[in-house]
C-alpha cells in the first residue's frame, strides 16, 4: 500500500493548481496560477515549498509563460519577441528563491526544450510534456529512494525503532510520496519503525503544520516536538535515524537543508544516531565544490517575531532568520538518491554517481 | 550603571504583586495574589517563571498562607490548627512545579522559620523578614555572579565578542538583575560583548517575549533567532560563550535547565565555544548525585500545538513536551555561583564549595 492523498502541485484541465501550504492544516485551499507572475509569487511566498516541488512548479511555470506569449503562424520578428519574452520570464523564475537548486535545474531543462522547439508549432505541447515528465519522474524517484532507504534501515535493525525528521520533505514538498517522508513511508510499510518524531521546525512550522498533518492522514504514528527537544529525544528515546531532505547537495556531499538540519547532524553524531539525507539527483549541484559556496536565503524577521498575525516578540526587535544551513558531508552517514545510496559521502563517491 | 527596570516580583503595601509573564511583551499586566491558591496557580500557570523568581514567590506565599490563618492570642488548640494549615499549604506549594529546586529550597527555609516562630506573636513579622531577605539576597547574589562571570569572560577576550543565551534568565526570572542575563549585563557594562543572540526558546518563547524585551529595554544589542539556527550562528558568528541559567544543579555539576540547553551544550562543544551556567547556590541540590535523578516536568502539548490561541498543528496530533533537559557536567566549562566559579565542574569541585 502506497497511499498518496496529498497533492501539492497538480496540472488540472490545462491549469496549474497549488495547495496553499501557508494556511495548512487549518485550511485546505487551492490557488490556480494563471500567469507567470502568480507562479513566481507562489514560490516566493511559499504557497508551494520544498525543493523538488518548487522545481516542478517552475517547469509548469515555463509552460504558462510560453502559452501566454504564443501565437500560431508567427513571423520571424514575432518569433524573436516570443523567445525574448519567455527567456525573460525564465530569468525571473530562477531568482524566486536562491538556495534550492531544483528550481534552476528544472528551469534549465525547460529552457533547453524551449530553445530547441520555440520555432515549431509543437512547442507548447513539447514543453507541457517535459513538465509532466519532470513531475512524474520526481514521484517515481521518490518511490525508488523510499525502497533504497528502507533497505538501508532494514539492514541494521532488529526490533522496530523510531526516527526523527525535520521540516517537511513529504508529498507536500515534492511531486508526491516525498523524499525523507518517502523513506519513512517505505520503512513504515516494511514495519521497521514505530514512531516518527517531527521537529516542529521554526520559524515556518513545517513540521507541526505539514509533516504532522501528512503522516497523521496516513495513520503513521507521529509525535511532534519542539526543535530544542531533539537532543533530549536522541538521548532518551529509541531513535536510530535522523532522516531529512535536501535543498542542494554539493560535489563533496555537503547538504543545504532547512535551518536546524546542521544542528541535528551534530546532535546525531554525538548520540551515535545515524544521519540520512534523501534527495533526488535534481538536488545535486556538482558545479559547487563545497557547501560554503551555497547561497543561504535570509527571510523576513517577521517569520520569527510573529506567528500568524500573533505578535510574539517586542515590535522592532532585531532578529536574524537564515532559513537554510549547510551540513558538512562528514556528519552524514548516507545520502540516498534514486541512482543509489552514498554512504559516508565524499567527492570521489559523489563523482562516481553524478559526474 | 546597573539599571534594573523590570520587576517580576514585588512586595508592595503588604501585597504580593506579580508581573504576568504570559502576556509580555504585548501587555504589561500585574496580578496581586491575595491567597495561597492564587500564589500556587501563578507558579503553575507561569505568571511567574524562572527558578529563583519561583523561589522568592514561594517565600512570600508562605507569608500569605500564615497571615490567612493567624489570629492573635491563639490557645494551644488554635495554634496546632494554625500550624497544620500552614504546613498543608507548604506541601501544596512545593508540588507546584517539580524541576527547579529553588522552590523547595525557599519553602524549606520558610518552613524552618515558621516552625521555630509560629508560637510567637512575632511569627508573621519573622516570616516576612525572611522572605524579603531571600528576595534581597537573590539580587545581591546576581550582582556578585555578574561580576565573577564578567571577570571570567574578560580574562580570555581581546576584541568584543558575541554571546548566545537561551530562555530567559534575567530580571524576570529572578529577584532582579538576572543570572545569565546578569552575567551578560555585567559583560556589557565592561564593554566585553557586542551582541547577544537570543534563542526564541520554543515552546513558551521566553527568548522572544522576555529576553529580547528585557535587553532591548536597556539598550543592550539583542538579536533574536530560531532555536534551530543556533548551530549556524555558532559556526558563522563571533560567539565565544553560550550563557544560560539553571533550574537545578546536582552534586556532580550536571545542570537541569530549559529544554534546548543540552542541545546548545553539545553544539558549543562541537564548535569550540564555551558553555557557562550562572546560578545561585539556592539552585544547587547536593542531595542528588547526578542529573539522572532530576524529575523532568512534562507540560501540556497545547504549548506546542498552539501559539497563543492560534492553532498551528493538526487538532489531536500527538506531541511530547519536556520543558527541561539535563546537561552533563562534562559539557559545561563553568558554573558561576555567588560563592565562586567552578570550572570544568565535577563532584569534588562541587563538594569543595557546597558541602
Amino acid at each position: 500500500m502506497q497511499r498518496n492523498t496529498v497533492k501539492a502541485v497538480e496540472w488540472l484541465d490545462g491549469q496549474l493548481v497549488l495547495l496553499d501550504q501557508r494556511v495548512l492544516p487549518r485550511l485546505e485551499t487551492y490557488i490556480t496560477c494563471h500567469d507567470i507572475t502568480s507562479v513566481i509569487h507562489s514560490i516566493k511566498t511559499m504557497v508551494v515549498r520544498g525543493a523538488p516541488a518548487i522545481g516542478i512548479v517552475a517547469a509548469y511555470g515555463v509552460v504558462i509563460s510560453a502559452r501566454s506569449y504564443y501565437k500560431s503562424n508567427m513571423d520571424p520578428e514575432q518569433l524573436d519577441a516570443y523567445k525574448d519574452s519567455v527567456l525573460a520570464d525564465l530569468n525571473l523564475l530562477v531568482e524566486a528563491r536562491p538556495t534550492a537548486v531544483n528550481l534552476m535545474w528544472a528551469v534549465e531543462k525547460m529552457k533547453q526544450c524551449f530553445i530547441s522547439t520555440y520555432q515549431d508549432e509543437s512547442t507548447l505541447e513539447a514543453l507541457l510534456m517535459l513538465a509532466k515528465t519532470i513531475h512524474t519522474e520526481d514521484i517515481e524517484n521518490n518511490h525508488k529512494m523510499g525502497t533504497l532507504a528502507a533497505n538501508l534501515m532494514g539492514s541494521t535493525s532488529g526490533r522496530p525503532f523510531s526516527v526523527l525528521t525535520h521540516c517537511n520533505a513529504g508529498s507536500l514538498a515534492t511531486g508526491g510520496y516525498g523524499t525523507a517522508l518517502g523513506a519513512i513511508r517505505a520503512a513504515w510499510e516494511n514495519k521497521l519503525i514505530d514512531c516518527v518524531y517531527a521537529d516542529e521546525t521554526r520559524p515556518w512550522l513545517q513540521g507541526a503544520r505539514l509533516t504532522a498533518w501528512e503522516l497523521a492522514q496516513e495513520g503513521i504514528p507521529v509525535c511532534l516536538n519542539a526543535d530544542g527537544a531533539a537532543a533530549w529525544l536522541l538521548a532518551n528515546k529509541n531513535i536510530k535515524w535522523v532522516i531529512v531532505g535536501a535543498d542542494r547537495v554539493t560535489a563533496n556531499g555537503d547538504v543545504a537543508n532547512k535551518i536546524g538540519t546542521y544542528s541535528l547532524a551534530v546532535l546525531a553524531k554525538y548520540h551515535g544516531v545515524k544521519m540520512m539525507v534523501v534527495a533526488p539527483s535534481s538536488t545535486v549541484d556538482m558545479a559547487l565544490k563545497t557547501g560554503c559556496e551555497i547561497e543561504i536565503e535570509m527571510r523576513t524577521t517577521q517569520e520569527l517575531t510573529q506567528v500568524g498575525d500573533f505578535q510574539v516578540a517586542p515590535i522592532g526587535v532585531d532578529a536574524i532568520n537564515p532559513v537554510f544551513d549547510v551540513t558538512p558531508a562528514s556528519l552524514i552517514d548516507a545520502i540516498v538518491t534514486e541512482r543509489g545510496v552514498i554512504e559516508n559521502p565524499n567527492t570521489q563517491k559523489m563523482m562516481d554517481i553524478f559526474s
